[in-house]
């Protein structure tokens, strides 16, 4: 690489998020007591001294890269969503956002290493935790605010919430972007499976005051009440 | 440890079991490449040469460790629902049994290790990664059943495996034993959350001859029937 970039510019932000990248991908090959900060350095095509132009010390890069991936969610998914009033309708984009995430913004290494935060110890661990309770805290709400609302049936939030994080946190571990499941349709068919038998309405159109998009679930019911009927 | 047991003898195969389970929350604990043989035998009470009479070498052990960890799982989970003519009632049934097994039959530390197969090189990982693939393809073959019976509405069988599995292979990240939700609870809400929106005819007394358990979901649905009446 080129002279060290400005502090706080693009070109610096951009070398930076490189960087940690890099290392993840690195760290995810070859566990993290065996990548050393030299092979970190070559793998992004820096001196030692160079790295450390942008890394404070090891131990401080393994959490940047949790602190980076965490970013990277929370401005992707949960601060688009918390605006969306109607819960469920939160609850639905939010799993849109987040299997985007896993399937094509994330780098799959970030996606590992935040499962693995046990590597973090004293207060670095604390603070990713943190940042992780406040998904799981903003999922609880929700689900326990559509509930009050008479918008889904009775569930325990806590399950639904752990739920809804599995599906979409597994993903990682068999979805392959060339395979022959898009991530569009990935989308449909979670919301589909895990909102199917939850909404006790599934098309507001009074609430929102547009044609929702009826789901599978819901159309398999109406079949049902015509052959009832 | 007292005088080595015969081998095949049931003691035998209890203390191969506890040599398994001990080494499997060492590993947990220091990481594989950390906790040495040595190790190993101190936390099970053997001599080293105690130890190698119930194991043959570290990488061995992971595997062993793995091996049991699938036996385990198909000796509870899997083989009692083969039999089962119902494929709604056979995947109900299938994950009850492997929550079950999450919350209670396997150690936390054999999910663990089972989740980080990529530990294992070669052949051994082969074995294991192929133990693995069968579970996914009795789920989504029975999935296919499922619809092709019109037993639930269509939907991908590989994206509803990974979901089913994703919901309970979490369950150790999150669940306390000692927490406010029992694991009976844990399952009913499970299996309402995932088959509720599925079925297409959520009461099948006819197929089975005997009343089954409606859901939350069928219940909600019905309530929702008679108030459109």
């Amino acid at each position: 690489m080129a002279r060290a970039p400005e502090l706080g510019s693009d070109v610096h932000r951009e070398r930076h998020r490189a960087v940690l990248e890099t290392a993840a991908r690195l760290i995810c090959e070859k566990g993290y007591e065996a990548a050393s900060v030299q092979d970190i350095a070559d793998a992004c095509g820096l001196t030692k001294a160079g790295l450390y132009y942008y890394i404070r010390s090891k131990e401080d890069l393994l959490l940047e890269i949790m602190n980076y991936g965490m970013d990277v969610f929370e401005e992707r998914v949960l601060l688009p969503v918390l605006t969306i009033a109607d819960p469920v309708e939160r609850l639905k984009t939010c799993m849109e956002k987040n299997i985007f995430l896993v399937t094509e913004g994330w780098s799959k290494e970030v996606t590992i290493i935040l499962h693995e935060h046990e590597t973090l110890t004293g207060a670095a661990r604390a603070q990713i935790n943190a940042r992780k309770k406040r998904y799981v805290h903003f999922l609880e709400s929700t689900f326990e605010e559509a509930v009050r609302e008479g918008r889904i049936r009775r569930v325990e939030p806590r399950v639904a919430a752990f739920s809804f994080l599995g599906m979409i946190l597994w993903i990682y571990k068999w979805f392959r972007p060339e395979g022959k499941i898009p991530s569009e349709q990935l989308v449909r068919e979670m919301q589909d499976l895990f909102f199917g038998g939850l909404e006790t309405v599934p098309a507001r159109t009074k609430r929102t005051g547009k044609t929702e998009r009826t789901s599978a679930a819901a159309k398999a019911r109406s079949r049902n009440k015509e052959k009832a009927a």
